[in-house]
């Protein structure tokens, strides 16, 4: 099964969707196999880390309002480093499998470009997270680097990471 | 002419010593050509922009007490990733073509090594930037990926930035 933009509607992150965002976030984050944060990183503080003021947040629900994914797109660096922008993803634990991590991506590529950015880069692409590094892949992301042992893998140890980009 | 330890003094950076760090920093950030900062960055921010609690910071100085150059060392991920640094440094301008930038990445490096950082990554340094790069590499740094385009520069436009890395 493939995933379209017509099974979901994605629209921009207000206030109010916090508490369902947390709900999808939160067991990526306690897994601690995507995500550099602490495994028991608290809510406040992950909220802080996926809403930045110079950033834009989404949310991806199906036609009954349940949450199928969230991503958000922000600047990677600043001033002369502005025009690329850093992205992260999580899709709910329900609707994975479907292809709607590539679905998402693109999207939030075209949001990007809207915006102004000229190329998108992933900075800490866990290695042994292998249905990310695909999902990327066929939304056109290229590993562009590889940074030996990166994430410290609760299961694995130490693994590699690996940067990835598009320009847009 | 080379550089080694015994020509300068490196000591943690305090805050009484911010005006003497201030005074390198803001020509190389009004120049543009190095650091994602915007070249009309505050004093304010471009402080907080180099010193952060979880990071360290250094000054060297001469034996007449003059700063001959300046870093900052902090993880460069949190959580699982909490184990790689990131640095960044800059020489006072009239202590550059000394091998001032390899002495002090190299004493970062320990520093960092005792630490208990495993590993040094720099995410963007400017491929223009032909004496850095050298000087890096010469500390042991290796380019492992070029992010196309990532850095406006002030007069040649959009240019490469690599990202490098050593392991600790």
């Amino acid at each position: 099964m493939s995933a379209s933009m017509t099974d979901m509607d994605i629209c921009e992150q207000g206030e109010p969707d916090w508490l369902d965002v947390w709900r999808v976030l939160e067991p990526a984050f306690r897994a601690g196999e995507s995500y550099p944060l602490p495994r028991d990183v608290s809510e406040e503080d992950a909220k802080r880390y996926w809403i930045k003021t110079d950033g834009f947040n989404a949310v991806a629900r199906d036609h009954n309002g349940a949450v199928l994914g969230v991503y958000y797109l922000r600047p990677d660096q600043g001033g002369p480093g502005d025009h690329i922008c850093n992205a992260g993803y999580v899709i709910a634990e329900a609707a994975r499998g479907r292809g709607l991590a590539t679905a998402l991506c693109l999207q939030s590529q075209d949001q990007a470009r809207a915006m102004g950015f000229r190329g998108m880069k992933f900075n800490l692409v866990v290695s042994t997270n292998e249905a990310a590094v695909k999902a990327w892949k066929k939304a056109g992301m290229e590993i562009i680097g590889t940074v030996p042992g990166a994430f410290c893998h609760p299961a694995r140890g130490f693994v590699d990471a690996y940067i990835m980009f598009r320009a847009l």
